[in-house]
């Protein structure tokens, strides 16, 4: 049970959503801020971003948010889930590109602390070809789940156990968005 | 300098204030979001929500927002500056209520992590008179700022060092707000 009463149903508004429907004057911009960061018009691949979303989310032992960006990423990547689970297990082993690679190391440096963030991490990325603006986006992405893994665990919500919970709520972000999930 | 170019000067634009301008279709639901929880008509006072934001700040100790959001709430306290410094370095002894007090604990829980956030934590800012949307607005505001320091200092952006700078900034965000802040 949330620490609070969110006055839904848990079961039926687990993680995040109960919080955001509970208080909606800043649930809107923070959905504003996840359909701009993860599904808006900027140059990394949306997988990606829900990639990054769901490293940092395991890193912050998110359960919640690390399964549903975890089904979102997989739904959105050829490799799937296999996919998803070997970055989380094994970043510098597991089948992405250099870039990503990289950028999934900055995104691991922010969720520690924006200070862990070296010129060394930007400059690696930087000579994969990542942009000035993919960084910015990186960084963001990560500090912004630092955000929403701290809201959803900070308040005790519910997370479901069954798989099909995050494969029916990725069906339905791919489709509608962030903005129309809660 | 910057980790990336923010196509501003970092003088005139430190801290999160170059980002939020490089960026501004992020920047907009982020300063709405602040807007809302240290300004909005919100039942905490807004000088403790200032204080929660300096409180975890300085606990990720992210110099720019530290300062800023210190100088916010000194300026919004009778107390001024002296009762920011008493929190930040001593909170068990700081004069500040019980209840502030409880909910400044659970502040630095979130810092932490979410799951850091236990019921006896929250039971003890509901003894001393917390409503559970108070609850609620602390663990957000202590999120964001997880969220905001990593974005100001996984950039690795400029922190004056100059007082002045954040109480001139602090005159301006009392008179007219976040969102024309950048």
């Amino acid at each position: 049970m949330a620490h609070i009463d969110l006055g839904v149903d848990e079961k039926e508004f687990p993680g995040v959503r109960g919080p955001l429907k509970y208080r909606p004057v800043t649930g809107k911009p923070m959905l504003e801020l996840a359909e701009t960061l993860l599904r808006g018009p900027l140059s990394l691949p949306t997988a990606d971003r829900e990639l990054i979303a769901a490293y940092v989310s395991g890193r912050n032992e998110c359960t919640y948010c690390c399964s549903a960006h975890s089904a979102f990423a997989a739904a959105l990547l050829d490799e799937g889930m296999t996919l998803v689970e070997q970055v989380r297990a094994d970043l510098d082993n597991a089948p992405v590109s250099a870039k990503l690679r990289a950028l999934l190391h900055i995104a691991g440096a922010v969720q520690h602390s924006g200070r862990s963030v070296t010129p060394e991490l930007v400059g690696a990325a930087r000579a994969e070809g990542a942009t000035d603006e993919e960084i910015h986006d990186t960084v963001l992405i990560a500090a912004a789940f630092c955000m929403v893994n701290r809201y959803v665990d900070g308040l005790g919500t519910f997370a479901p156990s069954d798989p099909e919970y995050y494969d029916e709520t990725a069906r339905r972000v791919i489709s509608v968005g962030y903005r129309n999930t809660v």
